[in-house]
């Protein structure tokens, strides 16, 4: 595969970064908010001096692998391992920048067929090898990572199964390979002139396979729904059998299986292939952008929105924290960005903030009529906000692809920076919000530095909506990964102890994997367990995800 | 309970039938187009004549069941156990005239809490005793009926726990016992100004558990759902514990355990309560009828409607056939009902017929501005179509509760009615529709008689619609029962072998047990198998509904 070059330290393709420096208002306002020492910088380490730890497969299970793939489609190579350790989580990228490994994978196969991964799956099963489905690669709660340190790892990477099988435009589905990355999925579908409506933020990396492994929710999730509302069936191949689930159109026979597989996270099979809802490729996409005076005025706007069946089809709700970030990031007042063109003291004459409102961004898609139509039923619904035109939506939309590398010159800049989200009930909204902003505030406090914290809605239901929390600050010096375990597991402690999700739509991963248990409660956990092992007595199927390994 | 008595030989309340002499125009059609004889009528057995086998229980077992709930609360009476013996399908009715008696259950106990309910199980489990969760008992699926006769049979009547227990109307989330029925739902969310939406034929008289272990639909579901949309979470008591499942707000903390449960039937366990999600009353409710020039016209509206995403809240196509008796059984061209003002001659001039046409009844529900917007983009979808008026379809919304009363009196003519559903993507459903029909007619005209099959979409999708067949033929004497199951069979064979789901919404029960493995693949079955053992290892629970007694 002559494919561009990816970072095996980071975000995305190797010959793209964004700096801080490119953002002086952002870099200035964190040099002040965050109080960063001047030229201080956590580097990227020479990869060919990582200590990568040997295979532990014998040349015999090598050489039994070899009969499952062709292979130049394997590979034990230190940097592939490597690469193949790790998803994209700030602890992730953080412990390859201070050389602390996460444990490599054994093999990695890159299988083309359904035939390959049964043959290997049985292989391991045999030996009792754990397999690790790896998509994008771009999980942050540890869906990648060897847990099981016991045992030998195979990564069955995916990425080669990666084609559009077949389109039926009558019925607008599609057949796809769970390998296959956002802009290809996307550019099969457009010859069609279709689309999938799935836009998360990894879209240009993560796969098919990933985000209904995952629960993964797009950017437009308001108009197409969550990947568990796209997928309409798929194919499972477990150590025990290959399974054929299909969930739309909907039907009346029994338990919804698929569902069982939306979310497993690679501990019950490996999804080959999924057939997908698409649509037509829309008319036109029309932006609006208001400020409200604060978050609670946006979420009562958007909460009738969503109860009145209108909800706009992108709907990102920023509090007044993150509002201000992104004024800062995009020249405050004095710059040349998103909102200079909005008579800044005249909004403010009215009582509208940039640095003390909350902005809402929203998009339509779709035809001409459904568009103009809704966009002119959400606008009665904003009229106490202020609307500051179609541009901030609209470039913030291109701009969200950039945050991922622009975090990785943050992490240059020893700055500490995640991102943690759960969701409640719209009655539990404010409170949620609160308590767990003063939860990731006060963690930070704790480990003696200052913090940011800005917090954003991204999907709304008639019953309530997630949250999506970012935090900055400065890195404590070798107490990096304590002090972020710190606030971390704070964040995740403030969720579950004021009725929050443990998560809405990262998945747990290894990373949330101790506290599924409490979130979902202990019945519905070992029921949930015992699913697993029909499919998968040995326990081979991505050990330690979902379920700790000592579990 | 002083409840209005309902009958147990037919649908509903005792004091209230539909006659077909009351339909002259439908009379006299089914007259000659089925070649009825004159005055033929099968009666209402005497219900004190009926031998009704004993209960099977020992004094013994019934003194421990008797520690479990309140005396008055349980019941051996012949009558109570017939009445709970089966649900409202054609063949249940059939066999009850028949005097050929569906094997009684044991016992019949009207729990009134979780507690009880566990108890009863704790004691089933230990004597391997079956239990069967019974709601409104309007199973169309035999969903209710004793399948295992080697074992006694204790019926949970759920319908004593019938409370709305909270509601949360910022979140538009409700608590509510399983037992409720559709009016007193209603009723409870209306004191808050809010609905749930979900309006089935049987609403009157089906329960809320028993639409979420049936996977349900309303006619409305367009708006609000099928009930696996409306349900937010759940109790499940099972005889190996007790679950609580939550699916919205919507998650990633792995696989969705509320998914197994809908569409359950029983066989996993009791729902005791659950929250749904609730709507705020809808400010206008419009209606809109369309008459186009074939069933194909029809679909092609609908499905870019669907797939524009503005599908009408509720939507019933009526195909060629199902139009024409619409238009018979509201009297014709000469008679005083629907259709009396539209001017008939100028619309056939135009080329529409209400005898070889489509009628496409929509209606809409919401804020006055959601609605008149949405009522106005679907116009422009149906423009090759005659605007016959909003006064056929909101008449027929609320003649459509008549209907089943309606069928006692066919059934009294001798007349064979029943219904079949299914449903298929948008590219199968014209050959399905023609392959199902034809089925239907070949099987009736084996049997050596006259028949009428007419069909509706009344469910739509992005990628497909429910089709819901109704066929009358006269019955043939002394062979009635075996003359339905052979048509009843073809019509199922037909969907199969046509790309036709099993169900859309009616379910599997005792009647499509034996199909399940075929629609959904072996390996799907034995999972779904599987997964029943873990929370009902004695199989106790509502014994051969979707799995065969033998599977």
């Amino acid at each position: 595969m002559a494919a561009r070059a990816e970072k095996w330290w980071g975000w995305g393709f190797d010959d793209r970064s964004i700096p801080l420096e490119s953002r002086p208002g952002l870099h200035a306002y964190l040099r002040r908010a965050l109080e960063l020492p001047e030229g201080d910088v956590l580097r990227v380490p020479d990869s060919t001096k990582l200590a990568v730890a040997g295979t532990r497969l014998s040349e015999f299970d090598l050489a039994m692998f070899r009969q499952t793939a062709s292979e130049d489609r394997m590979t034990t190579a230190d940097l592939d391992r490597l690469t193949h350790s790790v998803g994209k989580s700030y602890r992730d990228l953080l412990r390859l920048r201070l050389g602390q490994l996460p444990p490599p994978p054994d093999l990695v196969i890159y299988p083309e067929t359904d035939d390959e991964i049964r043959a290997i799956l049985d292989r391991c099963a045999e030996r009792r090898i754990g397999v690790v489905p790896f998509g994008g690669g771009t999980t942050v709660v540890g869906g990648v990572e060897i847990a099981d340190v016991a045992r030998a790892h195979v990564v069955l990477d995916l990425r080669r199964m990666d084609r559009v099988l077949s389109v039926d435009p009558i019925s607008l589905l599609a057949t796809v390979q769970a390998g296959i990355r956002g802009p290809s999925l996307e550019e099969g579908l457009k010859a069609h002139r279709l689309t999938a409506g799935h836009f998360p933020q990894s879209f240009e990396f993560s796969t098919l396979g990933g985000w209904i492994a995952s629960r993964a929710a797009g950017a437009l999730s308001n108009r197409y729904g969550k990947i568990e509302d796209i997928v309409a069936g798929l194919r499972l191949i477990t150590p025990t059998g290959v399974y054929e689930f299909r969930g739309r159109p909907r039907h009346a026979m029994g338990s919804d299986l698929l569902s069982l597989v939306v979310g497993s996270e690679g501990t019950l099979g490996v999804i080959s292939h999924a057939t997908i809802r698409v649509h037509p490729l829309p008319e036109v996409r029309a932006f609006d952008s208001f400020l409200f005076r604060s978050f609670g005025e946006g979420l009562e706007a958007l909460r009738r929105l969503a109860q009145d069946g209108i909800a706009p089809h992108m709907a990102y709700l920023f509090d007044e924290d993150e509002t201000r970030l992104l004024f800062v990031a995009a020249g405050g007042p004095t710059g040349q960005g998103l909102f200079r063109d909005f008579g800044i003291r005249h909004l403010e004459r009215r009582g509208f903030s940039f640095e003390r409102g909350s902005l809402l961004f929203v998009a339509y898609e779709g035809t001409h009529g459904v568009v103009r139509d809704l966009q002119n039923l959400g606008r009665g619904y904003c009229k106490v906000a202020a609307s500051v035109g179609a541009a901030p939506a609209k470039q913030w939309t291109t701009d969200r692809f950039e945050s991922p590398y622009l975090r990785d010159s943050l992490i240059d800049h020893r700055i500490m920076v995640d991102t943690v989200e759960t969701a409640t009930v719209w009655s539990n909204l404010e409170r949620l919000h609160k308590a767990s902003r003063e939860a990731i505030l006060n963690a930070i406090s704790a480990t003696g530095v200052p913090g940011i914290v800005g917090c954003h809605v991204s999907h709304v239901y008639s019953e309530g909506a997630s949250l999506y929390f970012t935090w900055m600050a400065p890195q404590k010096r070798n107490e990096e990964l304590a002090q972020y375990d710190a606030v971390k597991a704070a964040a995740i402690r403030g969720f579950l102890a004021n009725g929050g999700l443990l998560s809405h739509h990262h998945g747990i991963g290894l990373d949330h994997a101790r506290y599924l248990q409490e979130a979902i409660g202990r019945d519905a956990y070992l029921l949930m367990r015992e699913l697993k092992r029909i499919v998968d007595p040995e326990g081979i199927m991505n050990p330690g995800k979902l379920f700790p390994v000592s579990g």
